[in-house]
């Protein structure tokens, strides 16, 4: 069925453009490796080129003055401040800043430094289904005495203390969460925001929680980075997940926090100079970008009997100062009856690698499916499911 | 007492240069922060240089074809093999290359890969007394139930597996070492040769060990890159490490990849390509610089009545085709007769912030001096113990 929710910028949505991959090629759509970007940092190549000469960045010291996270750049700070400034989906202002070598160690860090250290038994951390696949194993793999997967976190009844991490927009399914636990028991909330940037979801408030993760792999798409970081309140919190850094990785790489001030630099200057065309900003190609994609995508879908997304509410932008449906990373795709498994369904009869129901803890009827791949992939992508 | 045990390259070796320095300022040397060796690179700074530009290094992925290493940047792969090659420290021609965001989250992935994963009780992970004062903690950290720190080495009785660090040479103390478990039970090896550089010791041979560990940090002084790799034979082992590393971070910093594989091409280029002066090479001008800084700590400890450091057996070189000392990145400072706490007492009257031998699982009577930070500090560190 088609539902005329929203405009989409593509006047064509219906025309798939031709790609070159061959119909026995495996699509690989199952991690979110955020490709679609690069073609706009092409665009700025040379403007946000890094040089880093032979001696430079030698010493683990970022910054001997900061008493938070020592091996954090200055620059690096002043500029993740001074994004979430620009962009108005965070407040910063009365928190600190704690880097890490990608969303993925912040977050380990964060659960580490919210575990009570001298508790008899592990704390459960717990996330509402479905919800991002790898926190299960992140949290289990070494078998921590301080914290353990507890699960879904909407069927969670215990009476004992618990973290909830909070992914809004969610991962897997783009929604916008709150926490979900009812339980009397006292909770600590982990808010994982990395998809809380203007390309894909509405900017309807500034965040202004106790501990929130982002990462420059969804901001700008460098994933290859590896480059993230926290906006906490507490002092003590924020010393411990240094810490935590610190044993881990002993800091984070200096070349790519170079990097990240200056492209952080760029998209910031591009806001707040003269002159800019706004086409051109980083946000408003890269919402563009998404939202031709979801156009195409709905085109398809709405003519689908085999497949089905949710359809997300409008909401108004404070970055953009307009209202929209979300674009999110990722397609959330459901089978309709009579397939039980989409994950197998999508591989063995069309050749695209999605990752299943299962992984985000729900039904198998559920597949997640990247949407910022390359353009040939994307294209070639909704060729197969609209000949399925 | 003044022992002539080897020909150190300063001929005026007693002379202490003047710092600016004030007196009262502490000096910071507890860390191993390896900054002497910006002199080098200052001198390869352009040739060194690494452009980075904007819609560079955006994927997660670094070889879609590496199936041990997913992350890795062919050409860092190929820079290591032709480094250990060159310098003739380490066969790698069997084995595997795994990277990591330095030493420090390897040595864990090791121990994790190491690990019986069905046990019902955590492996015991051991080093000989004293040993690197990181090791205890970041097994510890988390209190995982794989594994649990052991101890000194040479005290280890339990009839169980084990799993043996051997680092060598040996920070903090610069001794070369080999397992030394005497348990009657299975014990799994790893490998720590972070200084098994010719600056720091003669390379007596190729180390052709199941796991060995190395660090950028240590071997061209570039800690900022937060960069390691590890040699590891068996695939098994190596593809747990591979997880290990994605579930912590994802991978590894491809800036700090890119600049890895560049500045390790230069070092190889000056050995194998004609007309390179040799003092100009990089290990032959930095095993100088070290040299020269254990000649006048050697003028300064042969005449001191309240510190000693213990001598180093001379051994001839492969790589440089000579004999002499190891000159050691850290100075391992025993106090004598009257001061029972090394640390406390460099810094309450020196003024100089030490480690303590505690830290290292020995006695207080020993500190941890770093040798490779800035000539003004070394200078003034110098000039402190010789006023002592």
């Amino acid at each position: 069925m088609v539902v005329a929710t929203d405009n989409y910028p593509s006047s064509n949505a219906r025309r798939i453009p031709p790609t070159n991959i061959s119909p026995n090629t495996i699509l690989e759509l199952e991690k979110g490796d955020p490709v679609v970007f690069e073609k706009y940092w092409k665009k700025r190549s040379e403007e946000c080129s890094v040089v880093i000469r032979g001696w430079e960045l030698m010493s683990y010291l970022g910054d001997a003055k900061n008493d938070v996270c020592w091996y954090m750049l200055p620059e690096v700070e002043r500029g993740i401040r001074r994004l979430h400034h620009v962009v108005g989906n965070a407040v910063t202002h009365d928190a600190h800043i704690v880097v890490g070598t990608g969303a993925t160690q912040l977050f380990q860090a964060a659960v580490f430094a919210l575990s009570p250290p001298h508790s008899s038994k592990p704390i459960n951390v717990l996330a509402a289904a479905p919800y991002y696949s790898e926190y299960q194993d992140e949290i289990s793999i070494l078998r921590s005495g301080l914290y353990q997967w507890g699960g879904d976190a909407a069927s969670y009844e215990k009476n004992e203390p618990y973290i909830e991490v909070i992914t809004s927009p969610n991962n897997p399914d783009g929604t916008i969460r709150g926490p979900v636990v009812k339980s009397e028991a006292k909770g600590k909330l982990v808010y994982d925001l990395a998809y809380y940037w203007p390309q894909y979801t509405p900017i309807t408030h500034q965040a202004d929680h106790d501990l929130m993760l982002f990462t420059f792999s969804k901001c700008t798409g460098h994933a290859g980075s590896r480059f993230g970081w926290a906006v906490v309140k507490d002092i003590e919190v924020a010393r411990k997940m240094t810490r935590y850094v610190q044993m881990s990785s002993i800091g984070v790489s200096k070349e790519s926090q170079t990097r990240v001030a200056k492209i952080i630099g760029v998209v910031c200057d591009g806001y707040q100079n003269f002159g800019s065309m706004e086409s051109e900003l980083y946000f408003e190609y890269s919402k563009r970008l998404l939202r031709e994609r979801w156009g195409k995508l709905w085109a398809v879908i709405d003519e689908s009997k085999l497949f089905s997304v949710a359809r997300y509410p409008m909401a108004f932008c404070n970055f953009t100062n307009e209202s929209s449906e979300p674009s999110p990373g990722f397609i959330w795709l459901k089978c309709e009856e009579g397939i039980e498994d989409c994950e197998s369904y999508l591989l063995g009869k069309l050749k695209i690698r999605a990752r299943g129901g299962k992984r985000f803890g729900v039904d198998s009827k559920y597949a997640r499916i990247s949407l910022i791949g390359t353009d040939g992939d994307f294209n070639e992508f909704l060729k197969r499911i609209s000949n399925a």
